[in-house]
């Protein structure tokens, strides 16, 4: 009886992969004027569809300026509607530069951030003096070299499961800010270097602080030890800068 | 005593490699407001920076939209200044879609078009469903599935010395149209299929009337034996379509 009075019998679960450049967005999460924000272009969109306001909730709520390679996100119909139809209509009425990459039906009780076993976040560091034409969207240039030996051992001393307040850009969190950060890979390009965090979950602006922190190691601004000291002293002005947006792309969501 | 006469003792020929997105200009070519132009927007900053008036030319004039990954241009200036003090100056006057990638001083006869020995250029085009956001401004999303093998037999039609003029949309063209393109390669990609053109020269918009063909072979519009009747007949209305702009980029030009 409760679903009658709630009124979801016959409502169906989405979950749909997206990717976007978020160079001209506000970021993920919808606030105020709902077309500055993915969430919000792709709620209208869906909204419009439906014909009654429909919700998203999407995996990692990414910065301004952040981008997605595969961002996840869920969403209820009070009345099931084929995935690939739906899938279609987004992408007709979305920008150019948020794509539904995929979307089918899901369990009733799939929720894309609750569920999310593991994200994968990459963040790029242009490292020599070209400015990068045709990646300068999606690339920090920074413009120098960096000592990459002296940030694996800072790496090594970040990952696994810590308390990172320190690299928490909310100073007011009341949660635990106990993380587990499983990995971070440096892979070196040909003129860039690439930072590859994968963790249960993230803080708020942590992989930026985290990378920011990485580059100042990276720059012999700080010596990779101090690493131990900045988890235990769990403040934020103990870690490094936080790194732009532009570089960073939310990768892969793991359930 | 002729060098005094024209001014140019002491003056120095520099060679520069240009990267840039095509998306926001009117092409290579200034015409009208110089702003508009790749070439334009070089010259104001060379031009500033030398104080009198400084014309850059290119290899090749790029459509409205193409793009550049190696284009060659050459300029003289009346006093010789340091090759990388120049590029210094024009990367930080020029937006960020266009760098100055390299920059050297040149034989003073040196031509950028006139000595280009080979040109390559690289047309991306989009083979799936995906809008393909982070690709969307260098590729041509096309997609639909094209047949490869038909487009590989067409192209080896196409490949040597030939009349052109059916693949040049300037009908009023009365020099020889007469290029050898010395190889098409077609790339088989993850997303995309891209199209490789090797020549010694090419007609205006040839490479796209190329690429439009073969996208009609690829589709089964047209039969791959129907290239040299094309070729035979001399006429722009017995070839394809003109693909778009965005897909091209001129990758590489060999002296």
């Amino acid at each position: 009886m409760a679903y009658l009075i709630y009124g979801i019998i016959d409502s169906m679960n989405y979950k749909m992969m997206i990717q976007y450049e978020g160079t001209r967005y506000s970021g993920w999460q919808k606030q105020g004027n709902t077309q500055n924000s993915i969430q919000g272009r792709i709620e209208n969109a869906l909204s419009r569809m439906a014909d009654y306001p429909v919700e998203i909730h999407g995996a990692g709520r990414t910065d301004a300026g952040v981008h997605a390679y595969g961002q996840v996100a869920d969403f209820h119909l009070q009345e099931g509607i084929e995935a690939e139809e739906i899938r279609e209509y987004l992408n007709h009425y979305l920008p150019d530069d948020i794509d539904v990459i995929s979307l089918e039906t899901a369990k009733e009780r799939f929720h894309s951030r609750l569920n999310a076993k593991e994200k994968v976040y990459c963040c790029r560091i242009g490292t020599d003096a070209y400015k990068q034409v045709f990646e300068r969207k999606c690339r920090y240039h920074l413009g120098q070299k960096l000592d990459v030996k002296a940030m694996r051992l800072a790496a090594g001393l970040l990952k696994g499961k810590h308390d990172f307040r320190s690299f928490c850009a909310n100073r007011q969190m009341k949660k635990s800010t106990v993380r587990n950060l499983r990995d971070i890979e440096i892979q070196v390009e040909e003129h860039e270097i690439r930072l590859i965090f994968r963790g249960d979950g993230f803080l708020y602006q942590m992989v930026r602080i985290l990378t920011g922190t990485l580059i100042e190691v990276g720059l012999k601004k700080r010596v990779p030890e101090e690493m131990t000291n900045i988890l235990e002293g769990r403040q934020r002005q103990l870690a490094g800068f936080t790194a732009p947006a532009q570089g960073l792309t939310l990768m892969q969501v793991m359930y």
